[in-house]
């Protein structure tokens, strides 16, 4: 078989897009923001991506059926603005030559596509639960610096300090030294200990003064107050909060 | 070399045959199944593969002679039902590329060989021995849902909740999702803890009313039953069972 | 690069050759076998194996000159019997994929060299020293069954219990089942705490028997009686032998 | 994508050059060593290699802008002596396919450059820290151990014991025994525990007097004197130096 194999469901003629990429990690707040805004976008799918650098894995949904572990891409046509694309998946490449093979393939598409610029999402982790957590940014040129700090990303001069690691790093990477696509990526602070709406939350506010997206927030304020209340509980019951386990799998086949 | 080799020892020629894919797994209940139904449906073997994604092993019969480690491929013409065809092995791929090669292998198979459905067979570990284990389902759309609940096959809500791992899931995702072919993977409970003839007794029952395969069981309740006296003392003089090791090798070549 | 470099040196013509394959594995056996026999039977390099499947690795002679970690295969030309290859190295494939593709490529060359014969030898780690090593075999075919059994080989049911891992077993695998190559694995018994001669004293009568070898055997036995004193010590004083550390490296560059 | 991109930058004319690598590994003497003179001698960048057998993983300047991780290549034009190249990264290969496939691309580079030589630095790990570290040397052939004999390079029979594991001993073994260009692997004593500036200075004395190299090695023992004071420190406080840490990632995108 072929290691990556590309689903094309749909071939939309975009206009100037730019690729928004969201896939899981560190709090996972790049995956939730990115599927809550293809949700409340109404955003539809466009490729589904299966492969080899992602795990043999199935999901069940609650009828009984299944949905291969994958990536897919999602657009949305807009009237004024650029046009969106969206990255989101089950899981990011397993191995270093799924990371790259992943990252190169999507950037491929986004040349394809004639995108004008390139979004990464990702956590960055401090360890505590943060009450107004700040978007770090990271990019490959001045021009783009200048656009996403007049965004409110910040800066802050050492961090991350160990760089970033992953396709969220790796994607913007690619596209700064081989692609030469503009692109940054933004880093929504997390405590890193569950899946937390809060950094996706300020990632989204921060897409929004970039891209002028229109998302109402509400729904995933909310979740992210259940999830205080219920981190704020087990906090008050002696209980350490964990990070979301990929690992307790009941099954084996 | 190649990677997969494929030897073909026989050319049947098959009416829409179905595919039951029995590998090791949890309590190895898959692989129970499908080897007694082997043997009791005297099945004939069209294929061996040797691979690269199989471990470096050889398995020594009690006349000294060896056995590299394969997966093979068997069939059974029938008169009125559809023919069959189990695959089967000493393991699944090791690597998560060999789990996609192979499983994609065994679906081109299936394609080429214009089988009707694919049923995977894996265990679902609830961690304690069990007296009628159930079987648990995933299917690939509705009407493999019906028919599999006809069978007596059931889907409790968020079972199992981390997905289906591994071979049994992988072939069932790409069945689905690649090669569009109608199959389900049925999962029979099991402690995990051993080797298991009683999820594997079960599975049997559900593929006999699915496909009116008509086997006789009682050799397999027999191990069963030797089964739950050895581990019934084991646990009088409170040790604990364990599962079956790979790893108690007295040699590496 | 090719992931396995051949570099032939000589190109012997060989009548009737049979393939002696010694790698590193438990407690050594083989390769010390193997190595003493090009020894002492002043055997002929004719072929260097570079390989990706190796480690990075150089050793430094006693000048500061190094050798890059190779496998290396040698021959002996003999009147009245089958002459003599045999295959040697600093170290097994260290992958699967590794372990596989340099098995099939001495198989290959056993195929082109019209080989009558292929015997790998291993050790068999019995935990514990023993003052008379039995070789115990594993085989293609009936007629090596008794052609090994003639020279002293045992068989003992069920022993090694989880079958032969590694290049040894593997070899005999491809060349029972792929190459149609008549063979048998040897394996000497060995406490498998150390690089154990006496192991190899039992390969090499062994393989004289069935070959018609004729080896001084007496350096190996003074070598053999040196580490037993040494671990007789060892023992007195309380301390525990060790298998030889490929670990303690003062260097990565 | 291509496993290795190279990206020429410059096609400079070079004149019986001689070609160093310094990547990272023990106490990084290596890597500090031909960064100190790329820098020193106002070396130019010639090449940039990204590469899946590198981290996917992108480095933070100050200003916010991102680097991929790679491995470069500088050269310098010298009237009199040799010209210089040098190679130098953030990181070598992490797979043993990637050692191989990167070590032989620098190789293959030096082969067309008409390269004359090929050294490759390391460290040593003595496992203290020591006043005035020695160079250890490995060699290709007679002539090259006569020649950095005559540099001071010292031979110590039986060290390293365990041979050169990494890029400074594969690029060594494949320049010997594939590509046929006379080569030496110089390591420099170092502690280990730390990124070691003495070592260093040790491999550029080395270097300079046998490649008529004239670098002002003062900022390089200023910094040497700085980490010792604080290494001294830490000792008097009880503290145990570490080795730096490439693990302590605040981030995984």
């Amino acid at each position: 078989m072929e290691k990556i194999m590309v689903n094309k469901l749909k071939n939309p003629k975009l206009s100037n897009p730019v690729l928004i990429v969201g896939l899981p990690g560190i709090g996972n707040v790049g995956k939730i923001a990115v599927e809550y805004m293809i949700d409340k976008l109404k955003m539809i799918k466009m490729i589904d991506i299966v492969s080899q650098y992602l795990p043999p894995q199935v999901f069940i949904n609650e009828d009984g059926l299944i949905n291969l572990a994958k990536n897919s891409i999602y657009y949305k046509k807009r009237i004024k603005d650029n046009d969106l694309i969206i990255v989101t998946g089950d899981f990011q490449g397993t191995t270093q030559e799924g990371q790259y093979e992943l990252s190169y393939l999507i950037l491929e598409l986004a040349k394809e596509l004639k995108a004008s610029a390139v979004y990464t999402l990702g956590g960055y982790s401090i360890g505590k639960i943060v009450e107004n957590p700040r978007v770090l940014g990271a990019v490959s040129d001045r021009k783009m610096l200048e656009s996403i700090k007049g965004a409110g990303v910040v800066f802050p001069k050492g961090e991350p300090g160990g760089g970033i690691v992953g396709s969220a790093g790796l994607i913007l990477g690619l596209a700064t030294e081989v692609f030469d696509i503009s692109s940054a990526c933004l880093m929504g602070e997390t405590s890193g200990y569950f899946a937390d709406p809060r950094g996706a939350i300020a990632l989204i506010q921060a897409l929004s003064r970039l891209l002028s997206i229109d998302v109402d927030l509400s729904d995933l304020q909310e979740r992210s107050k259940q999830i205080e209340e219920i981190t704020g509980k087990m906090q008050q019951e002696g209980m350490q909060p964990k990070p979301p386990g990929k690992d307790d799998l009941g099954y084996f086949g």
